[in-house]
């Protein structure tokens, strides 16, 4: 008898299942053939120096497995009828279109690391988690902690001008979780949706997924132009909108389109998305009222810990119209419930006992000193190769190059500059106007960003300020009702 | 000029803020009419008895909300244009299909609380959040937490034999999810998708919200019948299996039909979701190998902590072939993205340091008690009118009432055992054979699993010890090749 071509695992414990595992991989790869005698228990002991018992052990497993067959006198055999072997592995890892990307200046949705807030979030799941009642362990209602929905509706009674009743509050994973929770649940498949143009490109990406077509409608300098979507699509089943502070323009939807907003879905029978990703950072003058503080059965209103707190924590929340609570409750129970509910109490405790309200007012004060030391390297680096306002409300700042420079041009730049940025042209269904960055200050020390903004503004005035030059439009007077920012 | 319809919130701390909001809520539902002129400042700061300032702020706030105009000289007006009001809130909260259940013997999906494994989460829990870098606060990989990828793929390869590079894993917050996930990436909508059946009602559910057919397969001694499968629809593109414990009866999938179900799904290009949801609590003799571990680049792997841990975790994984790998991230990311990235890393912590194995063979302990006192509290108390077997693997035990007696008397005697418990008729497309009880015996005392199991087999012998002989096939050996149990 030969020895059998396998070796022993010595990280696992068990001497049985180290010879069960290296003899199911051989069979499985198809290196002992079916039909191929086995050594007995007693010689396959000997060769591989461990106890009979483990053998004995390991051939009854791999029988129930199916894998060898135990014939009374006649010993034991490979199993005659076997899968096919296994592939090899991939050499190289799965490529990636979503690879992570490298946590510098001026990536989107980096938000301030605080010591003080990470402590006590902790100490609040830790004690959560330590005295978690069977019933807190079980599936439990799919929107998600009472106790959160009950912190959520008063912030946003308080805060936003939004009443609602906990009960049509859902607690979700993020944004894009919530607006595809209520495609899924609300919009037949196909239908289409206005969409910001320019817009925010993971929402895009979401509804698309979800099967629907998007129908771009122009943003001006009041926002989302609500007549010009009601002309081209008028049919619509919803419409995404950020209100308070559209992005990435940074413009406010005027009160007059909020009606003309408010009423095309009343009579049209549409929802209304509207996602107030940012309004908790406000630099001048009080937060906004949200358009689902002006009435409206229609608006599904979205709101998100991603900036709070932090991304990573995937924590958001949605307020439903009463009478889709049902509708969108059974979706998401058939899909990923909740995130972990220990998570949701102990963010429901930071927000009722002011360690939220404090933590954001703090990370207010940072995010404007970082907004100010970008905007001053900025303004003196690239002289007239990038025109922004200073958002007063946000994390993000927009910055646009001199009309005539290209994409490929503006890629040049981002790269020179060695930053992670957006470009405008990445939010945009429909090209037009400048090219321009959308330059995220949240996250990151003001000194490497003010170095960042000074590297993409040098690069900005070595690179475009010569094409925008020989650009035949360049000396044009940069105007476009889309990116309404200067 | 008379008072107007308003009162302070004493909640809101800032005056202007009381001041804005009580003008808002009476504004947007109707009380003050557009192109009203309010008080000047002065008189309706004596009227509320707050600051002067106070009114000042609200006004222009209100004014940036656009709900009041200033206009110099003519004092301030109600804007002219306003939304509709707000339709009062509805007296009583949304009716939900999917209301929370009571956590009472024999709920599903219950798992063992236990204080030394929560402590020791917590604990970990709160490590990785206090001392989170900036990279793990953002935005990460869609694919979750590297370092729980590494610690599923090292677990997989040592018991479950499957063999797989960690970047083919995605961590997600469910089994439904896993399947949503993969079934949005991968198959067409309106694709027909192999059930077994009887099956998990929640996949069931799941299937059909993401839109697929479903095609009902059935079970036998063997487990899922694929060559019936492959009569009826051989043009499925998926399969729903449960090959190592099939839900609900129990069966394992024997060798013979998982090659075929391999052969099947590799000549037909069809995906296989291997649901391995509860192998971790395998009460005689050794865990089997998965149906992924047996090769074939068709299988989707889906595991689960809902049972080593608890349902409230929301933590899963799922194993996909290489090759679809970007596609399936592509979609993640543009939905949940993945569960709370600190959780992963503290579940990661609890596998790596052994804990996890330990809580798992102490809770295997356990539930072997919970399911020996059920089953003997039912031998005693129910004389015929429950046939079951005693599972050696799992959380749950499938209970038989006697052909003839309908699905209105399983409700009755559950009704009057006063217990939660799923019906063998729930998990059925195909209605027939024998009613049934699905009792889930993890998650409970064995004391109080032992009273519940004589309520309802008492009330079995009283209400259907009865049914069953007035019944005209009461007496007929009771064979069903769906649930073959006996």
């Amino acid at each position: 008898m030969l020895d059998l071509p396998i070796h022993l695992d010595g990280a696992i414990r068990n001497q049985g299942r180290q010879v069960h595992a290296a003899l199911r991989a051989a069979i499985v790869d198809g290196l002992l053939a079916p039909g191929l005698t086995l050594p007995s228990s007693r010689d396959l002991a000997a060769q591989l120096g461990v106890r009979r018992n483990a053998i004995v052990a390991a051939y009854e497993h791999l029988a129930s497995d199916g894998l060898i067959e135990a014939r009374h006198g006649a010993g034991t055999t490979v199993a005659e009828r076997l899968p096919e072997p296994t592939p090899p592995a991939p050499a190289a890892a799965p490529r990636l279109a979503h690879a992570p990307v490298r946590a510098r200046p001026f990536l989107l949705g980096q938000t301030g690391t605080d010591a003080r807030l990470l402590r006590r979030l902790g100490g609040l799941v830790r004690r959560r988690i330590a005295g978690a009642t069977a019933d807190e362990l079980g599936y439990g209602d799919p929107r998600g902690s009472a106790h959160l929905r009950a912190q959520v509706a008063a912030y946003l009674a308080a805060n936003r001008g939004v009443r609602c009743d906990p009960e049509c509050i859902a607690i979700v994973s993020g944004t894009q979780a919530a607006i595809r929770l209520c495609a899924d649940a609300l919009l037949p498949p196909g239908s289409r949706v206005w969409m910001e143009d320019p817009g925010y490109y993971a929402t895009q990406a979401t509804l698309r997924a979800a099967g629907l077509r998007l129908a771009p409608v122009p943003v001006d300098d009041a926002g989302l132009d609500v007549a010009a979507g009601a002309r081209r699509a008028a049919g619509a089943k919803a419409v995404y909108v950020t209100p308070s502070h559209q992005f990435p323009t940074g413009v406010i939807l005027a009160m007059r389109r909020r009606i003309e907003l408010l009423d095309w879905a009343r009579d049209s029978g549409a929802w209304i998305f509207e996602d107030d990703y940012d309004s908790e950072f406000r630099y001048a003058g009080p937060p906004l009222t949200a358009l689902a503080g002006l009435g409206s059965g229609r608006v599904i209103y979205i709101g998100t810990f991603t900036k709070t707190l932090f991304a990573s924590l995937r924590l958001a929340y949605v307020v439903l119209p009463p009478d889709v609570v049902g509708r969108v409750v059974a979706a998401r129970a058939a899909h990923d419930r909740f995130p972990a509910r220990f998570l949701q109490d102990a963010v429901a405790d930071l927000i009722a006992d002011g360690t939220l309200a404090a933590h954001v007012r703090r990370m207010r004060a940072r995010y404007r000193e970082a907004r100010d030391a970008t905007a001053a390297a900025l303004r003196e680096s690239a002289g007239d190769a990038l025109r922004f306002t200073v958002p007063e409300q946000g994390l993000h700042l927009l910055a646009l190059l001199p009309e005539g420079v290209s994409r490929a041009t503006a890629l040049a730049i981002r790269d020179a500059a060695e930053v992670e940025v957006r470009l405008l042209s990445d939010t945009q269904l429909t090209p037009r106007g400048p090219e321009g960055f959308i330059l995220g200050f949240s996250g990151f020390e003001s000194a490497a960003l003010a170095a960042a903004a000074r590297r993409i503004g040098r690069a900005a005035r070595e690179i475009a300020g010569g094409a925008a030059q020989r650009s035949p439009t360049a000396r044009r007077r940069v105007r476009h009702p889309t990116v309404p920012l200067e």
